[in-house]
């Protein structure tokens, strides 16, 4: 596969370059002495590799799913090529400090490449991305020692990251975790318990696995704190790591399973078993674990990887419709089938079928979703850069508010809409779309996992009206508010985008009451009743809002001399999204003002 | 599985006899001496059946799907097994009349029973429904020597049959089919060329597959017919068919490869060359086929078969939606995971998911959309006995336009929200939902095709504004209005549901003008060209018009002794429909009035 089918670098520059004005941050501290030639540079990079070594096995990935015989995993081959390759290129450590041996790259450039890779493969992709959120945890709250045990290994791609949160019992419900974690004489702990749905948790691609696990420290009685207050992060290495860093024996950490997925198939996923005694001599019993940070700390260490994990879904999202959409864009072009109403003459060649209105809906719906939620994702990465290297303390506080409540937006509005993009690719192909001969069914089974994993679409609407609209007394929204009024203002002085600002500040006024309203209800339940179609809400203003951002930049492109056909293609995606897409606003908040009661009031037994 | 998952028989039981009242059929003389028993005592057979011999290799169809090796496809022996005890307990010409050996049962019976065994077992249920449509399409069409030769074998089970319509350059237009059938002295026909997509089109798993092909007679000087009119209909057996009805010789269709397709793997999906000569003895070339009716009539036998066939994708769409949500309500009330706001206390007991308001928000949208695909293709199905079954003529027009119009809805509306349904089954269950240790990620990829094949849901939008809305001078839409005024009228003397007749005169009102707006523009792409919204639109409407009559009969019956949650639970879909689902109404309609132009404009090198 061509990089143009996996990612148009054409629209990765505008949105780096042209709108988030990503060569601004060489200004900062943290980039200087980068420039925009590098940011380039290290694109190509991830594109040579995305197309060359990732997208080369992708249905490989699929068809050859990871085996497990009771001992061991195995994953094919080409993943350990291509990750090898992809850490000698640099690109595990691409975002890390200088201090560990990173470029130092901004995340929003890291991002941008890492589309490409996910695009490309999002399974093998997974090997890399948990493994660098594993690394920036380890760095931001381990200790010096600690990180120094892990995080070369893994910049080296020599030692793999995985999260273990979840556990048969508990998926979203973190409080109910059972994992014990018992501490020894010599300041490690000994950990017993089993972990659910754990990416990348046993494989020989890498020389060891790091595992962050949460777990909970047992009292004087044996009694494990209840609630999320108790958890604590540990180390659980696959392999125990001698003091000179070379490999010691087997940890007692074993696979007891892998689950069989629709998609996302190459990232073999495990159910762990900890301490079950199976590599431990006698009498020494429980997996070996080291303490991150402070105990009962753990979920909010966890939360450093999880956001970041969060606005990686957010991403793999983007890519795979992204790279549907350049599937069906390609074969739309080519595939010709009927004629025109103005040529109904049989005797006339059918054309190619984007010539049909309807295929181009489905095109401008998918570019609208695809570019709509790599520029969220980006938008979202660019902030992090803010939270990391503003001077200001404030406007690093700030930054981060904003993210926190982008956040939601940026893992959901990706995942419901990337899968709606790929399934319009799977229809634009007919027949062809739904085989595995062709691509694009693969994309839509790999992009089902985004709605479910780190955090539900259901988790993210509580998250979201519940708590982050709602933190530092309304304080994100406020910003939030601030910024698209800046967009507004703007767009108010452009003729073409007038109709737009207006539609915009529109719906985000109507939001902003109805989420006053909802804040006011006296009853919780009824209040989060129907956070999902709020989070759908919330969800399409905030992107209308980034492709009127978007169209003002494009204005200004297109009075100069670069000017093209790309840019008016900016400006038809802006219109169709306004056009189609914002009238959906209003029967979402249909359920909301006032809430409509059928879903909280039914009887179990009525169902 | 039980039959409890496949699909409920007390929401059958409502639809059939308390809604639909079925019973009434019985006075007619088509269906004398039938009585609601032995409606009852088949759809116990079809449930029985389902449960016991289809839904059994579900999973295997579809992690063991057909193979081909060059010259036999294999298909796992359960569908055989399978096949024939469905075959011997008559099922298979239960709807065919007693001179051809059938039951005669009302069409809506039979379609009832068959939502058993497509919710089952979707591609094992595929050769069934293929060769019942194949044999109608027969009786109604063939010569009586032909159809001879051919239905009784299939009422046994010991021929299949299959539609052999698209080709590889010719998916949607079959206007540039290119498979030639040339008149031989003998009466017979030799075909030549490809069928692509062709679904039961080369197995072992009955004697015999009867191929209905559609294929064009060359001109005097060898020249195909452009267009449509110039398409025939032919019988090609596989194997030969001797006078005395024993089997023959090979005939010279050959299986080139088989597609492997996202989901309904069991059900081998062929492409097929016609004459290639492998099978025929030197200087016989051909592959032998006989006409059906006259030449130049084949498409429109074809749609015979056709309609039939948009239906059962419906029925498919429906059951598989159906045995979705049934599953995803069994894990809800026995998944525990959470609290309740009022009751955080994390040392509480985790709740069963279905005490959560958005789990039963995702419950009820299946339910709603599930029972609302099941009751509009019953609905079509009790239309298609008035057809047949009606004493006087005009009433049986009626009938038939009525049900012109709604084949496309029956067809679309129940594959669209058929799929979201199973969607949400898979996010009911969480990270369960999507891997194949469970069975609803396989729903939603069998019931991926179904907004494909039979007609794409741009076809069908555009058979639906262009034609179906049009025909008889709009007679059709006149005769949808009336039956829906009287709904309105009804639903208006009954306080609960006066709220819902307002919203529906309303947006039927709408639609209406919509409707009329769009048929008088002048320009025929502008017309058509948002045709996919306003299926979307036309769909809920209707589908929340089946919701509110039934709410008519429902709150009847909540006055009587038969008076259960299952009626509560209807009128609280009815609620959903109206209150979450009867918005997006407007959504769908703002691109259509007036007509939103940006994928009409937009230029291809744009995209």
């Amino acid at each position: 596969m061509t990089q143009d089918l996996i990612l148009p670098r054409s629209d990765l520059d505008f949105l780096l370059f042209d709108w988030l004005k990503v060569d601004d941050l060489t200004r900062r501290a943290r980039f200087a002495g980068q420039d925009r030639f590098d940011y380039a540079s290290v694109l190509d990079i991830y594109a040579k590799l995305a197309a060359e070594l990732f997208a080369t096995h992708n249905k490989k990935n699929d068809s050859q799913e990871p085996s497990f015989d009771g001992e061991r995993v195995t994953v094919v081959e080409d993943v350990g090529v291509a990750m090898r390759a992809f850490s000698e290129a640099g690109l595990m450590s691409a975002a890390f400090p200088p201090e560990w041996g990173g470029l130092s790259l901004p995340s929003v450039v890291e991002r941008a490449g890492m589309a490409y890779i996910m695009g490309a493969n999002v399974a093998s992709a997974g090997y890399a991305y948990l493994t660098i959120g594993n690394a920036n945890l380890l760095m931001a709250h381990a200790s010096p020692k600690q990180a120094a045990k892990y995080v070369p290994a893994m910049a080296q791609g020599r030692f793999f990251g995985t999260m273990c949160l979840s556990e048969p019992q508990a998926g979203s419900s973190l409080a109910d975790i059972r994992t014990k974690a018992v501490p020894g004489a010599d300041g490690r702990y000994r950990l017993f318990g089993n972990k659910m749905w754990i990416s990348g948790g046993e494989h020989e691609v890498s020389e060891n696995i790091v595992h962050l696990v949460l777990a909970k420290i047992p009292d004087a009685n044996g009694q494990l704190p209840p609630g999320v207050q108790g958890i604590s992060l540990f180390t659980v290495p696959r392999r125990l790591v001698n003091e000179d860093g070379s490999l010691g024996e087997r940890n007692d950490v074993v696979p007891a399973g892998v689950n069989h997925k629709m998609g996302q198939r190459g990232l073999v996923n495990c159910l762990l078993n900890f301490g079950e005694g199976k590599f431990r001599p006698e009498g020494e019993v429980g997996a070996l674990g080291e303490i991150v940070g402070e105990p009962g700390q753990g979920l909010a260490y966890m939360f450093h990887m999880m956001n970041e994990a969060r606005i990686s879904v957010g991403l793999t999202a983007a890519a795979l419709a992204y790279t549907g959409y350049l599937h069906a864009l390609d074969y739309a072009k080519t595939r010709t089938q009927g004629r025109l109403r103005s040529q109904r003459d049989p005797v006339s060649a059918p054309v190619p079928i984007i010539q049909h209105a309807d295929v181009r809906r489905m095109l401008l719906a998918q570019k609208a979703y695809a570019s709509g939620a790599l520029a969220i994702c980006l938008y979202s990465a660019r902030l992090n850069d803010d939270v990391h290297s503003l001077e200001d303390a404030a406007a690093r506080d700030e930054a981060h508010l904003l993210l926190e409540l982008l956040t939601p937006i940026t893992k959901s509005w990706t995942a419901q809409w990337g899968l709606v993009a790929n399934e319009l690719a799977i229809q634009v192909h007919g027949g062809y779309g739904y085989t595995r001969e062709y691509n694009v069914e693969q994309f839509y089974r790999d992009n089902r996992l985004n709605p479910i994993h780190e955090g539900t679409f259901g988790i993210q609407a509580i998250d979201l009206l519940g708590r982050k609209t709602r933190m530092k007394g309304g304080g994100a929204l406020k910003l939030l508010s601030a910024r698209i009024a800046v967009t507004i203002d703007s767009a108010n002085r452009i003729a073409s985008l007038q109709r737009h600002a207006r539609t915009l500040a529109k719906e985000w006024d109507r939001l902003q009451t109805v989420t006053s309203k909802l804040h006011a209800l006296p009853d919780a339940e009824q209040q989060l009743a129907n956070a999902g179609p709020y989070l759908e809400a919330f969800g399409h203003v905030v992107v209308g809002w980034l492709w009127l951002d978007q169209a003002l930049t494009v204005t200004d492109l297109l009075q100069g001399p670069q000017a093209s056909d790309f840019h008016r293609g900016k400006l038809a995606a802006c219109d169709y999204f306004f056009g189609w897409e914002l009238p959906k606003v209003a029967a979402w908040l249909a359920v909301l003002d006032p809430v409509e009661r059928t879903p909280l009031d039914i009887r179990e037994n009525w169902l």
